[in-house]
């Protein structure tokens, strides 16, 4: 004790940060830790997750579903109509959504503004009144995209009459489908829901979708991956920023385009939509990422992350040894850049299926691939290196299909362990963009979120009850 | 004295690193400088560097020389005939190649293998021998490129019948020229003349000139400055990794090509030549940086160089104020990664035009912004993002057009102050590609490589001379 009063003080501060800041007013020197306790420092969930971390059962079980995603090679092989691809859709009348399972009057307006124009488009309504009304009644059913091997940016609307992406994993024979990307402006997808917006719908569904198709067959398939990793080697995270990853797949399409006889103003009309939209490929990175986490699915007993998914009120997440089992919490706000004349006040909350980018390795979590993607959601290059190697401390490894050169071509984070998240306070970070929070405006900026800690907190109980039930478990 | 041999001693070793490695193995702590004198040492050179550092006349026109390079608007307005966009080619039988001036007698293997061919293409000669002869006996003049305001890569062969992309400063109207890119493998600008090479050119006269040419004609021009700015935050320099500039281009391209009324069948072959090669824009990134430096050029006592260029055996130089005079030194060796089955001793002396990427601040000198291309160059992407710092010490300013994404968005370092390099002896670092020294066999490799210090210093004289000239000169 005589020596520590007679030496310079050096405190280190672990807890509240507002100790230190009294100990620098008075000239002290102090070190702040941001610590948290884990698990919100709710005792119970933390004993749950103290049981879980280490555990063989889970240790294997994530081995397993690692395995499973690292293998998984996602292949672009069709287009199909929506109702063929997923015969639910062609039973009833039903939609499906972005994010958990929500209900018609808890939906925000984007979500509810897309799924009237996708009752327009089918032609269940004659006006968006209608639609709305049939929507309110129940005459609809309404279901996450989740549900049916899918995914969907922002409201995620996905209808029978629609076209989707089949991509298919060469490793296990299984589908996961996505919608295509409208462009920018108004769309579907922030909730507009115009005539302009349905004719667009309409001419994607009778020239872009068959000329599509066409191009695939001539392609005999289109390996996604690959592409993906040349994408994060320009520039691209294949979440907010897909202007290589567009490039690259317009190089292999329009060839093939070429080879398939359409009429010539046909093609003409296809090409240009497609190259005039940067984000095209953005559907596809969601599907062949779909893809491998539904690879790594159902594995019992793995804390492994194989969902985050938004429906603009709530953020929900899945684990691969919890199946079809969601998790929620209210969305954490977005940290963003907003497009002139829009601003914090005029947001929806965080929205869309294409976090699923994120769950996969690729999006926020390859942000150091990606430094100019900062002048369209925020921050700094060194922030953007800095969340993908903070990402490394909530994985369970790296996948070596995905690297990122500027951190000396290191493999990105992948497979999100909910006990790390849990256990170390950090949350994935999610690159996103905007919705306005009235249905039609459409984006109005991009930003950088993360997923909310409860939904962690609650998968990891979850997880803990089912390995407490487990007859040989031995902790 | 006293202090000094009683203390532990801390030696800074500025010279000869010997010195520090003989204190270091008997324990001594030595900072090694890696310190030259200027000039390589000669004195009298010396002595021209020291009246021109900080020289009002030099400094005012170096001012107006980087800004007419800031200023120029680099267009690419059309495509035509080397004889119709050059007279002098069509006067007499005329072929132009990289780099400075040289005779035939003493050309590398791949340059006099490429002046066959195009004789060969051109018709004069019928076979292979009676095309060597016709050039050993001074039947074809042979003069560089850039005495007619183009470039070309490598051996960088230019000959009436073919064709040259048409880049026009729109701030000054001022047109610069290059030809089109042949893809890799065997082709001319490597030395190939085989019945191959010269097929692709007649094809690339046939088919791809009128295509394009039909094309810009709708586009009604293309500004190439932005799209290399692109470029740039898509991890390509635009000198040896040109993908992601020419999947930009190739963008904006094609819906015109579809617009022209050719064939189906002829924009086929069209399409899948260039997207069939992800350097095709390079020599418009060349023809890009001429057309900017051009405008820089022939501004009295400027020590801005205007043209760094390799004819595989000699490096030469010209400075903005000493206008046309070429100042020449030995090339330097290419330090780099090799094709398997080839080396250092297969390896051609570093050839072609494409260092006009670096005199105008990319290709090298914008490393930062391609961490990838340390897979092909060699290095780590620290070493890319060290190049582009270093290139700084030896520059104007910052080129405000082409930002570095990693270098958190500054301006890459461009105009080369002569002055600079031979007074800190830092050489401007090149990104390049390494021929075979036989003809005709064509890329082995690709590395970085530096200008020569021996020409800078030439240059430096010279321009002191015209400075000393000056009536008015007060020095």
């Amino acid at each position: 004790m005589n020596t520590l009063f007679s030496e310079p003080l050096k405190v280190v501060n672990c807890g509240l940060s507002s100790f230190a800041d009294n100990l620098q007013l008075a000239g002290g020197e102090v070190l702040n830790l941001a610590w948290q306790p884990p698990a919100l420092g709710d005792v119970e969930a933390g004993l749950a997750l103290a049981r879980l971390l280490r555990h063989p059962l889970v240790e294997q079980a994530n081995q397993r579903a690692f395995e499973a995603y690292l293998a998984a090679q996602p292949v672009l092989v069709d287009v199909m109509g929506a109702a063929e691809a997923i015969p639910a859709l062609a039973q009833s009348r039903r939609i499906l959504h972005s994010g958990p399972p929500i209900a018609w009057q808890d939906m925000c307006g984007p979500v509810q503004g897309a799924i009237v124009g996708a009752i327009l488009f089918e032609g269940w309504a004659d006006n968006a009144a209608a639609a709305q009304r049939l929507a309110a009644e129940g005459g609809v059913d309404l279901e996450p995209c989740h549900h049916y091997q899918c995914v969907g940016p922002m409201a995620g609307i996905i209808s029978p009459s629609m076209n989707l992406f089949v991509v298919q994993n060469k490793t296990n024979g299984e589908r996961a489908f996505c919608n295509f990307n409208e462009g920018l402006g108004k769309v579907l997808r922030f909730g507009a829901n115009s005539e302009e917006v349905l004719q667009r719908l309409r001419w994607m569904k009778q020239e872009l979708a068959p000329a599509l198709k066409a191009a695939l067959r001539e392609l005999g398939g289109l390996e996604l991956k690959p592409l993906m990793a040349q994408a994060l080697h320009m520039g691209d995270e294949i979440h907010n920023r897909n202007a290589a990853a567009t490039g690259l797949f317009l190089k292999r399409v329009i060839p093939a385009l070429l080879a398939t006889g359409l009429p010539l103003d046909h093609l003409q009309r296809v090409v240009a939509f497609m190259a005039g939209n940067d984000h095209f490929f953005l559907n596809l990175s969601m599907a062949a990422c779909k893809s491998m986490l539904d690879a790594a699915a159902n594995v019992p007993f793995s804390s492994m992350v194989t969902v985050m998914a938004r429906n603009g009120v709530n953020f929900g997440i899945r684990l691969s040894g919890t199946g079809d089992q969601w998790f929620q919490a209210k969305a954490n706000p977005v940290q963003g850049l907003f497009f002139p004349g829009y601003g914090v006040d005029d947001a929806a909350a965080d929205l869309g299926d294409s976090a699923i980018t994120e769950t996969a390795g690729v999006g926020g979590f390859a942000m150091a691939s990606s430094p100019a993607i900062v002048k369209f959601v925020g921050g700094t290059p060194a922030d953007a290196i800095g969340h993908s190697r903070r990402m490394q401390s909530i994985t369970l490894g790296g996948n070596p299909a995905f690297t990122l050169p500027s951190l000396n071509f290191a493999p990105t984070a992948a497979g999100i362990d909910a006990r790390k998240v849990v256990d170390r306070g950090i949350l994935p970070v999610i690159n996103t963009g905007i919705a306005h929070k009235q249905a039609g405006i459409g984006q109005i900026g991009a930003g950088i979120t993360t997923a909310p800690m409860p939904c962690f907190v609650e998968a990891i109980r979850a997880l803990a009850a089912q390995v407490e039930q487990f007859p040989g478990n031995a902790s």
